[in-house]
């Protein structure tokens, strides 16, 4: 993936709805674009009764979208629920994408724990705790009241210094590519397009799609 | 593109709406997946005030997404309005996409004109019209009461025999690709693919981002 993923866990009535919301008005302060993505189990209603795009969905469309000038909506059916990595796709462009849930999914978590509440997770599972308890255990522990301490963190360690170039999927499923395979791809796939007329300027993103 | 992207124009009461449902209904009972796009020029409001989604957005989430067993939708903010082949690549899956307006930017029209209409394109500047009132244009014309001669004409020639194998985009810019350099982007990249462990089955879809 071209941004960071961290699940955000804890259990109910943790406030990490709460938590999240002044971590996001954050990070927007400090200029980033940050993704949200909700694990839903009730199912959502996001379009409504009689609209264009509720009237297409009705009668069958796969996936409704509708685009203004300032922001842009996708409903889509899915035949089974998607995976974080299939829906994470739809986040292009973030520099970091948290999640609400996704649990077990999530390969780095970050927990939001209160005071009197068991640990849903165990230390080595998580990379930071969000509490107004703090714990004897070995992991990184930022207050609940203020985002400003995890921000810093979430920068310094999951925006700022990431610098993946190439991405790769094959069947759907992300491929980890070490640093000799990234360069190999990135290099061959630049001197192939090297070669193609009709590119304006400089080549800064490359997206190829091939079906078989 | 990996789908063909049909507009659909005409001018308001022309019936577009009432027209497109019936058409993605037959479409979907043929077993096709159709993406349908509109174009919003008054400003739509797709979430709900107070659900989490919506604080999310309201905190200044760049782009908010719920995931489902049953569906998912994502909601992102743009600078300015997307162009048709950047929110395009949000319908990866589909087997054709309808877009409602984006009379300029696409490059395939059907026209839905009634009787007494006055035509808003040229002939050479669609591909089919739909209408109550067949003219002697020279151009294919279709019932506006019956999605089915259309429905035939859409699978024969934008659906069935479809076989782009591979796209590529450039800094968001959609690259035309020629049969040859299809062939090789496609070939060198199955050979690099083909050196990789921890790939399961053989490549069907290939998926490559690269950021410099």
């Amino acid at each position: 993936m071209l941004f960071e993923i961290i699940s955000f866990v804890g259990k109910s009535d943790s406030g990490k709805t709460t938590f999240l919301e002044k971590l996001v008005a954050e990070l927007l302060k400090r200029g980033y674009k940050v993704g949200v993505l909700k694990h839903d189990v009730h199912g959502f209603e996001m379009d409504k009764e009689g609209k264009d795009t509720w009237k297409m969905a009705k009668a069958g469309a796969w996936s409704v979208g509708i685009s203004h000038s300032e922001k842009m909506a996708i409903i889509q059916k899915v035949t089974k629920e998607l995976s974080l990595e299939e829906v994470a796709k739809f986040f292009e462009g973030v520099d970091i994408l948290f999640t609400e849930g996704y649990k077990r999914e999530g390969k780095k978590r970050i927990e939001v724990r209160r005071k009197g509440m068991e640990p849903l997770c165990k230390p080595d599972e998580i990379v930071a705790l969000v509490t107004d308890d703090f714990t004897s255990e070995p992991i990184p522990q930022f207050p609940i009241d203020d985002p400003n301490p995890i921000a810093d963190f979430i920068e310094e360690k999951f925006i700022k210094f990431r610098h993946v170039e190439c991405a790769l999927w094959v069947n759907g499923k992300e491929i980890e590519l070490g640093a000799f395979v990234e360069k190999i791809m990135k290099e061959v796939n630049l001197a192939l397009i090297g070669t193609l007329h009709d590119i304006d300027g400089s080549p800064k993103s490359i997206d190829l799609k091939i079906r078989l």
